[in-house]
């Protein structure tokens, strides 16, 4: 099997109705491409969803931080490039950024994937695949200039804001809630006005456990800075009062 | 100005996360894909919204319809064709014909556009855009093979289902609740278990009044024949008890 390049490079359009009222590209819609990106880059390498699936297995993402200069406006092109910048058995990273025309940066994205096995939802070792063929595609020296996900830390002070219910719209080709509807319903736990004096500069999102359509999902909210907040979702557990963490989340927004 | 094809043509995937449970592109999707395509086929053509804004003016949705013999899966290719079949002073009719490859046909489209003066929120003569340019563009002859919009009837036996809060995320750059987000909303009112016997054939909305992020938006579904349903939305008006109407929709879905 020939090689690729190490690193994917894909088009992506700022469509008009993936815009915010101030014509920015939703941080959620941003997070789909990137996560096409990915699908992509790994479909094409050999080690994707298509020669995963069959074989009963699954890339899941653990990790999500995103970290922009600037959000792509309405009708902008840009490119995302993303690549493996380490490999182990039961992670990978994969780093991206996003450029508009003439080289200008939006930003970058760093990411952490296992692979589970889809009947026992076990983690399974990544470098079994076709012989640990992604070692090959691993590249350590394209920069990619932001800080790692942190510990997202929270305390007692955490508010409660909300409790939602989950839908159809919600669950993805898994039956889980999707990566990217989680995206956005922590960041309605702000408002347009909110929006108005703000933009969001970084977001981090680690994926704790699965929750499924029906599932009521709890928001808890901490100001950890100036202009810093971070989200704990939660999930009733069923017949008891308890809850499970599901999701934890760090924004770091920017006055404008 | 050189006149460009009446009909125009746009090539879209099915994204794998922008997929149901059942790995059918979600009908919210698809509708965002049909008003990207109507809004490449307008700003090519002179009188999209890359005109209109700068003139204070927008093109405004009024109705959709949608009928699908089939729905892309997961990573299906797919085209867009769209023209206008019919221009007035204050309404255009532009169909769709949604295609796969090797002419396998997915289904049809059909909407109802006016177009609105920005400061006045007041609807403005279609046809004194660079002259009636638009008139050069109507093609009466291309077949769109699905009824049109049917007048969606309701009567008081409408059960009242929901009422949700609208975020930062439902709301578009015209500072309204996005078109495609009502889809999701009222096809949010069936669950997975619904859907796991049933397919979407066809869906209509009707656009009726604006409504904004804040508002709380009242769901109402009626069952109106053998799998079909009728949903009217709601939302409440300031210091009454009363309500406005927003929109109404009908879906016909098929047994499995």
């Amino acid at each position: 099997m020939e090689l690729l390049s190490k690193i994917g490079r894909y088009d992506f359009l700022a469509e008009p109705f993936h815009c915010d009222f101030a014509n920015r590209l939703f941080m959620g819609h941003l997070g789909n491409h990137l996560l096409n990106a990915a699908d992509f880059h790994s479909n094409d390498r050999g080690y994707g969803m298509h020669y995963l699936n069959p074989n009963h297995k699954t890339w899941v993402l653990s990790r999500l931080a995103i970290e922009m200069s600037e959000m792509p406006k309405a009708y902008d092109r840009f490119t995302v490039d993303t690549w493996i910048d380490g490999a182990m058995r039961y992670f990978t990273s994969r780093n991206f950024a996003i450029r508009g025309q003439n080289g200008k940066v939006y930003g970058y994205g760093r990411s952490i994937w296992a692979m589970i096995d889809t009947d026992s939802r076990q983690p399974t070792d990544i470098l079994a695949i076709h012989d640990g063929l992604i070692m090959s595609y691993v590249d350590t020296e394209k920069p990619c200039p932001i800080e790692k996900s942190s510990r997202v830390k929270m305390d007692s002070g955490a508010e409660f804001m909300r409790t939602i219910d989950t839908y159809y719209s919600d669950v993805d080709v898994n039956g889980h809630i999707n990566s990217v509807k989680y995206i956005e319903h922590i960041l309605d736990l702000f408002d347009i006005d909110f929006y108005g004096q703000h933009h969001l500069k970084r977001f981090e999102i680690a994926y704790v456990a699965e929750s499924h359509q029906g599932d009521q999902l709890n928001f808890y909210r901490q100001m950890t800075g100036e202009s810093e907040y971070c989200v704990r979702i939660t999930k009733g557990i069923k017949n008891t009062d308890n809850e499970a963490e599901v999701v934890r989340s760090k924004m770091i927004f920017v006055k404008d």
